[in-house]
């Protein structure tokens, strides 16, 4: 018996909305990017998503409150050219195979009530080594979708990953598409070793083309640089003991 | 399939009740000082739960009797100022998140049933490292909720316990905020190492603040001595030997 | 979503009987001393449980054929003072705590169908060395069984087993208790190192008395005098290389 | 909750048909067999299974688009003496018993309703060394299945395998049996160390004597000669490094 239960704070109709996916994973590039654009946009918070699925705990704010752990959506209405957006976030994805189906199909069902006809799922992709240029690959549920992603400028290689996409990232392109819902993954390039802001900023780069929408990216550039300091200074520290090599740490 | 089922031995009906969860968990602080609550106050064991949560386990009583795992409920009717208390402990708590989350569900609905309005979960918190004078830390579902923990002694420190609370102490709140249920976590600093009455004992003393009661803490204190000594003796032989440092293990 | 099918081969209706529980388990004593029991008697099978408690995994017999792995349960009609008896046996125990539950829960209803009014449970004692004369040492879901027990020979020592009694042996009494039936559980001591004929010798001396009935141990004492000649063997070349103590591993 | 979704992308109804499952398993002999098949034939896709049993993850298909994770059906009606085929195959078997049970449950209810009354499950046994000349292994859900199996050249031998068959290719028989399908399984001798092209040309040669089919089995010959020449190119680096035998890994 698995539970599952969704809090409507406010109750939001959308049209024609796209759903942006950013739950932590490799680098936690889509949830940076995410929760950059929910920022800059002010986008509003309207669901909460609790579940058995997540690990049974709190966490504790700054007042010394207890916060149940959950995925949230936020919403922020299109201007202009731009379409209505619904964001995805949380601090964990659902928990074993079952969980990440129970709550992937939940949440499209809700997504398609809230008018969502649009899926990106954003994410990192590991290389596993550092990435001073980091493109963004792709993946879509049809070829129409390839090739929209690919005006923007991002990336499709042949056969890469080419162990397809864990997790929430593929399960909503993979479940989307047998539920009617068009989509596709935007995957920053990372070296999947530490959190990567720089991968982040690449990757919304190529999404502001993509939604029409501009943000300001100066907070996350400089995010970017501090963890470039780190890496410089690793490296250095590397360098002068070259018997030691590639033994630093996911520095989150 | 899950199994869980709530053996009645005792219909109470509490009035404006507060629940207190003392399971096992970090130093077994909770857990002791809920059993000496229970056997210093005389509370009435009321209900019993059983459940496919727990190992697939008895224990056998001096009498040679088998019990089976559970986790039960013993009643306190209040007196003059204190509230109604009901208690809940047991030798474990739910396997799995799944266990955590379904059987923390049912005990607030059975609790809210039998008239409980406040939870206040107690355990440890561990610091990896003896604690001569243990503070009591806590967490609370609300800011008047805090306020009312602040002025009995609890502590609150930002950014404290990092992790959050896991388990049933974190559960039972999150829910239960879910549900309407006010509470808060009272958390005796333990070094995590060994079971540990003296942080149990700290807990009681700031309790019976918040309970308005008053319990003989002897026992308790006995039990702390016993403890202190073999530390003691743990630790001189730990400074004849300095090269083995932190090697003596979880003493139950 | 779990899958348990019960396939009745005979319908047998039993009076006042007891179930004899003997799954695998430490020294696989329970199941050596129930297989005896069951070719000995002659007692017939009526019923096959199939479930996805149990591995994804045919048997091949002799002939070729596969045979699903399944618990399976034997009748024997009483004679005289021999009440009638019915027995539980099979490859697997139910894996993991809710598979444990579930299949016991249906064994219950079922038993009690049957007409099952006792349940004596038959496991192993693992005492993690070698024992030349075991004893039986017991466990039971009331005084009254407990001395019922203890009147045939069954020693009840207390504080142990320490830890209980774990999987279908413990849960058949604990739940068997819930659900209004009395039963007791007899342990043969073993070494818990290898499979144990001699402890499952003891066992069916005591369980002749208990149950009023006579078999022939011709066929086990066999077994035992090849594990011990086994275990003499061991043990000499043990003492020839003293270094190398106790490192013998479990012997199916 | 799990859950389980049969996408019918023919409906098809087929006459006194044979499921041939083809599931991966030790050295993809199966998969490899069944996958020749099914090109070779010129087999029609009609089914498609998701399911929570799966990982949760998508394939990247050469033009960018995505493809969950599933097992899948293909069909082909017999022609002269052969009857009617119907293929399983996939990327992945269920995981779990849970999972396994389920859907092979729910595959035999499909099967059975498009017509299928005899079912050979394929699969390799690992002989834990190189086997230049594999033999064909069967196990049958009944005496006539055994004959029928070894008029065509399938071998029983007494014991073997002694593990019995796990997965698939053991449940669908066993379940099979329960549902009243007679089957068989058809394991082909190989290392278990790389996937093994050889020994799934010699399940072919058997299988098509069974199934009074012809097919060319050139392009499965091409692939065995080329693991043969990986395979003694590894086997001469071996016997030049003496120390460090039987160190190569299972090559996909």
């Amino acid at each position: 018996m698995s539970f599952t239960e969704i809090v409507v704070r406010k109750d939001v109709q959308l049209e024609n909305a796209i759903l942006l996916e950013g739950l932590p994973g490799v680098g936690n590039v889509g949830k940076l990017a995410t929760a950059h654009l929910i920022a800059e946009l002010g986008a509003t918070k309207c669901t909460e998503i609790y579940s058995s699925h997540f690990p049974p705990q709190v966490l504790i704010e700054e007042s010394g409150e207890v916060r149940l752990v959950n995925n949230e959506l936020f919403y922020w209405r299109g201007k202009k050219d731009a379409r209505d957006l619904l964001f995805l976030t949380g601090e964990y994805q659902g928990m074993e195979a079952s969980g990440q189906y129970e709550l992937t199909l939940k949440l499209l069902e809700l997504a398609k009530e809230m008018g969502v006809t649009t899926i990106y799922t954003l994410g990192g992709y590991g290389q596993g080594k550092l990435i001073p240029e980091p493109r963004v690959l792709g993946a879509a549920t049809s070829l129409e979708m390839v090739e929209r992603l690919r005006k923007v400028g991002v990336e499709f290689i042949e056969g890469e990953p080419g162990a397809g996409i864990v997790g929430a990232s593929g399960l909503l392109l993979g479940l989307g598409k047998l539920r009617g819902i068009e989509g596709g993954c935007l995957m920053g390039e990372t070296s999947g070793y530490m959190v990567d802001p720089k991968s982040a900023q690449a990757l919304l780069v190529t999404l502001q083309k993509l939604l029409k929408i501009k943000v300001d990216l100066t907070e996350l550039e400089k995010r970017a640089e501090q963890v470039d300091e780190i890496t410089t200074q690793l490296r250095e520290m590397e360098s002068e003991s070259p018997d030691e090599k590639q033994d630093f740490n996911y520095i989150g």
